[in-house]
């Protein structure tokens, strides 16, 4: 008698612990599944290299790392190439009018080339951004690394450049960019600015 | 004699839920986990930034704003700083063989700063992409909404560079950098342009 | 009696089954779920764009596309526009000082579009890249070959252009904007340069 119980008991087991996978396990593991998916670490990393040295091309990588900071993202921006003249002390950032088309008052070539007009743009557009209250790249630069955003200078453009380390603004790190890529592998918004 | 059977059971309980676990519960967890995983939803999502205002750099957000599209994807194109020309009612985007070496005709820039050589070189870029079949910047801007691709102007940008909502074409929205942050966390392409 | 014990077992096997998925299953479902995410494959793909045609932005995404391969990442770069210039079997990159403010030897641009300066600024570009051994465009460009990096050539474009595949480079592929978006929708990793 006790070895048919033993039998019953077996296929009891089975088909109470089938019973009870299906109707209890699989639903917590799915909610848990999407939960986890849901907290994707990638949403909340943003890396961005700035590689351009103009004043109007400065604002993007600072302002999208600001705002970004602002919202809690974990954010880091690699500086290279012209971009490095934003880390500099002394901030002697221009903007040309000479090749873009695009600007707000174009102006042909022929005269954009004459001295004095890529000093002209370059008051121009400062006074168009502090008009709108716009931080200067000198406050949105301070504004990020109060914020915690992770200011990198490129390594091998600095020396092809010969840019040396007490050239360019405290609160910042000297990288490579494996560094770079290792950060960005981790983060769903990159941009290359 | 109860007493040892349930004891028995007990032990066959334990062993046969393990059992049961280890050949059912873990290879549908794992199935479930993959097939979750591989649902990933950012790799469904588009978020673009067009920061350009030449006519060369308008083709770009929108080709691949509406292949995209076209592969089922959710796009936003975000317009910045001189990208608010591809958003104008009335287009005026040209190309400029002034500093740009890499042109396919490039000209010395002595010549290409002359007037007229803008003209020129925005014509014979049109030409080009219609001897080939490329739509036009507003066919493609026309098939990116009849799509579904989110088209974004910047606030900031359109007040620094007093561009008014008037100015631009309808079926867009007006946002800031943090609108188009929320939506890049969400997508694997991201791209500043 | 065999009834009595049969009710204790079942409430018995549903009280033990419970306790054993709360006791381990859980917990393994948890570990595995962290694990498989952790894994991401998102995060060991590259696909870049490259856009520019510029002896200075050629560098970036070779750099970036070798360092990426070396760190294990699969990795995809996608030359279009300017950017076919990179993949040329005979290469004349150019840099080009007009327009560029942020150029390390910035020349007024009434200077810069004098004939030979274009010149000048590419050589000099060159001799401050070799004497900090960066590997030239073309030694990179094998580099990323040799390291499985897939160089894509845009169709569009090239026909645009007017290149010939015989005019690139072997080893290359050839492929429209829908390929990139597919390989760029699994990468975290994803430029516009």
């Amino acid at each position: 008698m006790a070895l048919q119980l033993e039998k019953t008991t077996r296929e009891d087991i089975e088909r109470l612990v089938a019973e009870y996978v299906e109707r209890h396990v699989e639903q917590r593991v799915e909610a848990r599944l999407r939960q986890l998916l849901a907290e994707d670490p990638a949403a909340k990393r943003v890396a961005i290299i700035a590689s351009r040295g103009t004043l109007d091309m400065a604002y993007p990588p600072l302002i999208l790392a600001s705002t970004a900071a602002a919202m809690g993202m974990a954010v880091g921006v690699f500086f290279t190439f012209y971009g490095l003249q934003i880390l500099k002390k002394h901030l002697k950032l221009a903007v040309d009018p000479v090749g873009n088309p695009a600007m707000p008052m174009p102006v042909p070539n022929i005269v954009s080339v004459l001295p004095g007009m890529r000093a002209a743009a370059t008051r121009m557009m400062e006074g168009m951004f502090r008009k709108h209250k716009v931080p200067s790249i000198e406050e949105l630069r301070q504004m990020c690394l109060d914020a915690g955003v992770r200011l990198v200078a490129c390594q091998m453009t600095m020396e092809v450049m010969g840019i040396r380390r007490e050239d360019l603004i405290d609160g910042i790190e000297v990288a490579g960019a494996a560094s770079f890529l290792s950060e960005a592998s981790q983060a769903h918004v990159t941009a290359f600015i």
